[in-house]
């Protein structure tokens, strides 16, 4: 019997700049997960305090991640659970120069030592360890003024998109844009990744106003798709949590409307979405049966296909 | 303004070797896709004579194809109609060594120049003149013992996913298990296609009775899902055509019942699918509007990053 894994996609509003205030929902949700019996808690990108590069509290607060890293990582221990914290905005001195020609930020003198922000999740296990930490790569077009893509020490090889294994498999992450490029998801499989974790910052609003006037689903539409055709494509898992309004602020459930999609969800080949949650803020606890991965490759073969590059060659 | 194109995804049920009668029932359809104004008329794959391998009259309609394509291209001269006559099982004698070690067709004389059975789409102008050809090169598995992949002088650059112009736009053509290769689409795409065409014999069955039983709409589900995606992470239309059950035969539409999916469809970014067939006998004609390319590069710039191999090296 292949195992199956309990795991919860958190999903939550995200005020800007408040990572006090943050932290402490994401705590509270955290508990909530562990309570429903799961082993993993994956909470959404930039968690902590939003995406607000122009606020000038944003770059302060890229330095304080590992005061927070540590508090989950203690989370983590007391709870027994894995967690992938979303993503942390983070400040990075680093001397040699980033891996593509990025502006810098704007505040920043050209004259000091470099600071990178990186946006970076780490996953956690159930003994508090660092089990993997990534650093986004495929940048969305709002991300690309301000935040880089991991330094040139990442740029080729594994390390481009490292795996590693878990209590619930062999996983790798992804971060929110990351989702548009297959190749990003053929790298983690060629590794032999599982299951992947995709903390996410995805809004209505990543469509412009042209684009939700022709069909104000644009952005559901895009994602629903294309987590269940990566989940096929790869025979993988998938784990998706995204930023969402609050039950207050979003009485119409409806993902159409307003900001926020949320959408957080597990999904998996042959059955696609296996549970999900609309806009609203909330826990998304599923099972995910590890056996549909051996059924989908016996039937697909695309694993091995990949692997041997002998069809797509 | 740009320009929009009015296409057609035909399907019907394709009877095991019987050219004569599944060609007449195409040629009727394409008239009424031309009689609803259609640029383009796609059928689906192997749409002459099924997939029928072991029977003895299979090989044999193998050199016919010839006769066939010269029939479609007076049709499509006759109606001033660009035709994509699904696919063709085409045999060549051929000297040289297939490009990946395929198995021999079992009834195959090995000590004789090796004949090879080659699944292969053209597309054919309004003038009669064939504007590009490709051989289908991600082979499902049950195609493996019978077919080959293209030969080695199409094993790269270029001639492996060939693009050419078109009255519609510049187009790529892939056919049917090439959908779950997104690198075949990244080729495409890299060479400037606009618009994908995939005539697809695609059924229920391709799902085995285990995994129907976890989810009897599961081929379904994959189909519509890689579909959409495939034009929203790759900022191009699909014009998707594929087998159907006859409709007497299939007087529940459910696409989840019974062996055949139809499902034939148009799909671009943005909107997704602009207008599908169930799983019965049709012909889905719809208006392609290419300026939602433009719109989505503009929002995404997907084909930009791609082409710069900026976020995904």
């Amino acid at each position: 019997m292949a195992p199956t894994h309990r795991v919860a996609a958190i999903q939550f509003e995200v005020k800007p700049v408040a990572p006090e205030e943050n932290h402490a929902r994401a705590c509270t949700l955290i508990r909530e997960a562990a309570a429903q019996g799961a082993e993993l808690a994956v909470l959404p990108e930039f968690h902590l305090n939003g995406f607000a590069p122009t606020n000038p509290l944003y770059a302060t607060q890229a330095t304080t991640s590992p005061h927070y890293l540590k508090s989950y990582q203690a989370l983590a221990t007391e709870l027994s659970i894995s967690i992938v914290p979303g993503t942390f905005l983070e400040q990075h001195a680093d001397p040699t120069p980033p891996s593509t020609t990025q502006p810098h930020p704007p505040n920043e003198d050209k004259n000091k030592i470099t600071n990178h922000y990186y946006n970076k999740a780490y996953f956690i296990g159930p003994d508090g360890s660092i089990l993997g930490s990534y650093i986004k790569r495929n940048l969305w077009i709002s991300e690309r003024g301000f935040i880089s893509p991991p330094p040139a020490s990442q740029a080729a090889g594994p390390a481009r998109y490292p795996v590693f294994d878990t209590p619930i498999g062999r996983v790798g992450m992804l971060v929110c844009w990351d989702l548009a490029f297959p190749e990003a998801f053929r790298a983690l499989i060629a590794a032999g990744a599982e299951v992947v974790i995709v903390p996410t910052y995805w809004t209505n609003n990543d469509a412009s106003p042209a684009l939700r006037a022709i069909n104000p689903s644009c952005e559901p539409l895009f994602l629903s798709s294309i987590l269940t055709s990566r989940c096929y494509e790869n025979t993988c898992g998938i784990i998706f949590a995204n930023v969402s309004g609050s039950a207050s602020d979003s009485p119409d459930s409806s993902s159409s409307s307003g900001k926020y999609i949320g959408m957080s969800r597990v999904v998996m080949p042959i059955v696609g979405t296996v549970k999900t949650l609309d806009a609203r803020e909330g826990v998304c606890v599923a099972d995910m049966d590890m056996g549909l991965l051996k059924l989908a490759e016996e039937n697909y073969c695309i694993r091995g296909d990949v692997k041997g590059q002998k069809w797509i060659s």
